[in-house]
């Protein structure tokens, strides 16, 4: 179901030189444990991006840098006015992270463009390989800065007008990061966008517990961030009888204990997480006086995640007791849906190269999320060993990743071929 | 019951001169917001001693202090080589302390000395007031140094060797203060001693509760310390499959809940509190990889904290899979009981004096857990304001102050008279 320029393009994936570059990539923040801190808009994060300029130009690829400092490499198409398909990720890392998530979706699209050029392909259109900024947004907040400003979702002057944890000025550092890189500007958001397809390791153990080396995104859940204070009253552990404690982490065990059986459902597509807590005072001998719950809940269905909330809004309020409970919401990111004929243009190229697919939702965040309000969107997931993420620990293996890139390959040119996204 | 001297000295208790000095020695260390932050050894823990040095010596009052920095004035027996009576408590302070908690219980002390005096009582064996050092243990551990030493229950070449949290070293800050009190040197217990009253704050709910403004305490319960370590997987909160999890917060949750129906019993005895907990890495979005869980238990009965323990032990096991659990003992304090004569003597002189009073465990520990490993001793609480203590809002009133040093005076004579002791 897929042209013969799509097998040729993917067969023309080199899984070394692909994972040369990962390697060479993964320099650049590099730690003494194996991991990667390269933050967004740092020094390493300015080298990782003039490495790949440099790989660019000596493959005689155009190099193009927006106002988000989004870097986008271009091969060229016949017709240079249509809308570009874009390809991409990020370079910036967790400070704490590894090698592959992000950099991996940047460099098998790149990877992507060398092989169209050895095997001879001159497209319609242009496709671009794209770094997109500070999706982490582990140096400063909000995380997909380039891809939300790229996609219009959120306003860059708003995101440059704030500070990095390090107490820098997003717009300066920004501007200094365009500065440092050897790329032409262009306009942001300028140049449209016909497509854009993800490649990244799955953050999650489910394909290499399958055996079953391409996940084929469905859409990205929806998050929401909510808060449980717990007001109770600090006690002297030896003197106060329990009748008369309001005991708050006492409390919050209870509204815990009483959630749990939410995520106990056969399908297990609710994710429930009570990440962070903050007791006070926190010492041995006295009853807690308050406790903070941090609650991360995760569902494809924007409906789930709203009948959830009010689930945890009414067992906070019941179990707390005789403690008060406060429910705050801190943030909410809706859920996506990637359309149906990417998820065939995917399914179908995985078919072609013989590649075991299982469809899948992503649990985490991705730049694919802002992009799919603006076009057609898909994502590709690769194995990581166990699932670890966002840790330096982070592995995957030579063979996956190409695979994974084979698939963005021949999904690339399925799209391209269709001309009706 | 009790003698016509009894009544005479309690007759004798001034509330206003007693309140004043509190008040005098509250501002040694007083903070902005009412309270007290008095570090043992520190500078203003040597300001309140010398405060009671010169308060005693305009009564004629001589003034020793040993090796350990205890503090004693002394009234002279008409045999000054019999054993003091002592009465006694502490000084020092918790950083966000109140003016009441240890202080009380070496100017009730004094005020029964100088009410003694007034009531021209020449006791035959000597009576002293005692300061003892670092009960709290907040700038130094173990907490009790100067009674533990003087009951010989600790060693204090040990305590001397050891680090303040402010990086000074113990034995040299002991050499300071004893340099900087204008006291008399003798050594450490070389006294002996005949019998030991403390008065002190009840520091719980239950005298203010039933408008009862003595407590005879029976004992001091005693405390176990425990930490349990929930060991689990960090793992991607939005990635993870909820069957795939081994989230250490979660566990922890069904551990506390699961002990908690043991402080639900009818006499409410036991006192089980979860004070403290550290999450790793305590992010919203990572799902718990290890909780550590610290526990205050204590009971007026040994065997009754072993046998907790153990279901502790069993149900952290239990309830933390799939996490793997380990309890561990910090500490254990055995439980003492005062003598039966000695609580008849408090209660006779309550009753004597017209005041309602109950028997009662103390929860928290005190200088006379040590004093009565050595010798009769008895304690006498008052209320305290909603039972809060530790806390600068700590608060006593000068009636029920008063009301607990008459009742201590009564106590003394009694004790002192029935020469049984």
């Amino acid at each position: 179901m897929i042209g013969e320029q799509a097998k040729k393009v993917a067969a023309h994936v080199d899984s070394a030189r692909q994972w040369q570059l990962l390697m060479d990539v993964a320099t650049y923040g590099a730690r003494q444990d194996g991991g990667v801190d390269r933050p967004a808009l740092s020094d390493h994060d300015v080298a990782a991006r003039n490495h790949l300029v440099d790989w660019a130009r000596a493959r005689g690829l155009a190099v193009y840098q927006d106002d988000a400092a989004n870097l986008f490499i271009r091969l060229e198409g016949r017709n240079p006015d249509l809308p570009p398909l874009l390809m991409g990720s990020h370079l910036d890392s967790q400070p704490t992270g590894g090698k592959f998530d992000g950099a991996y979706g940047v460099i098998a699209a790149c990877e992507v463009l060398a092989a169209m050029q050895d095997a001879g392909i001159h497209p319609e259109r242009p496709v671009e390989a794209v770094s997109w900024t500070n999706e982490e947004g582990s140096r400063f907040l909000p995380g997909a800065t380039g891809s939300s400003a790229f996609a219009g979702s959120r306003d860059l002057a708003d995101m440059r007008a704030r500070q990095t944890v390090d107490g820098c000025h997003v717009g300066e550092e920004i501007d200094k990061v365009i500065a440092a890189t050897r790329a032409s500007r262009r306009p942001l958001a300028g140049a449209g966008a016909f497509a854009h397809l993800e490649a990244h390791i799955e953050q999650g153990p489910i394909l290499e517990r399958e055996k079953t080396r391409i996940g084929i995104v469905e859409g990205i859940q929806g998050v929401m961030r909510l808060r449980i204070t717990i007001d109770g009253e600090a006690a002297h552990a030896g003197t106060t009888p329990h009748a008369l404690r309001k005991d708050a982490v006492v409390a919050m065990a209870k509204v815990i204990t009483a959630l749990d059986p939410l995520t106990r459902e056969a399908e297990d597509v609710l994710r429930l997480t009570f990440g962070r807590i903050e007791v006070q005072p926190n010492v041995p001998n006295t009853v807690p006086e308050s406790a903070i719950l941090t609650i991360d809940l995760r569902h494809p269905s924007a409906a789930e995640i709203e009948r959830v909330y009010a689930l945890i809004e009414e067992a906070a309020v019941r179990h707390a007791a005789p403690c008060s409970a406060r429910v705050e919401r801190i943030s909410k990111v809706d859920p996506v849906s990637f359309p149906e004929h990417v998820l065939a243009a995917i399914q179908a190229s995985a078919a072609a190269l013989g590649e075991p697919a299982r469809r899948m939702v992503s649990g985490a965040g991705h730049d694919s999320l802002h992009l799919a309000r603006i076009c057609p969107t898909g994502m590709v997931f690769v194995p990581c060993e166990r699932g670890i993420s966002h840790n330096p620990l982070e592995a995957a293996s030579l063979d996956d990743l190409a695979t994974g890139t084979r698939v963005l390959a021949a999904t690339a040119m399925t799209i391209l071929d269709s001309g009706k996204v």
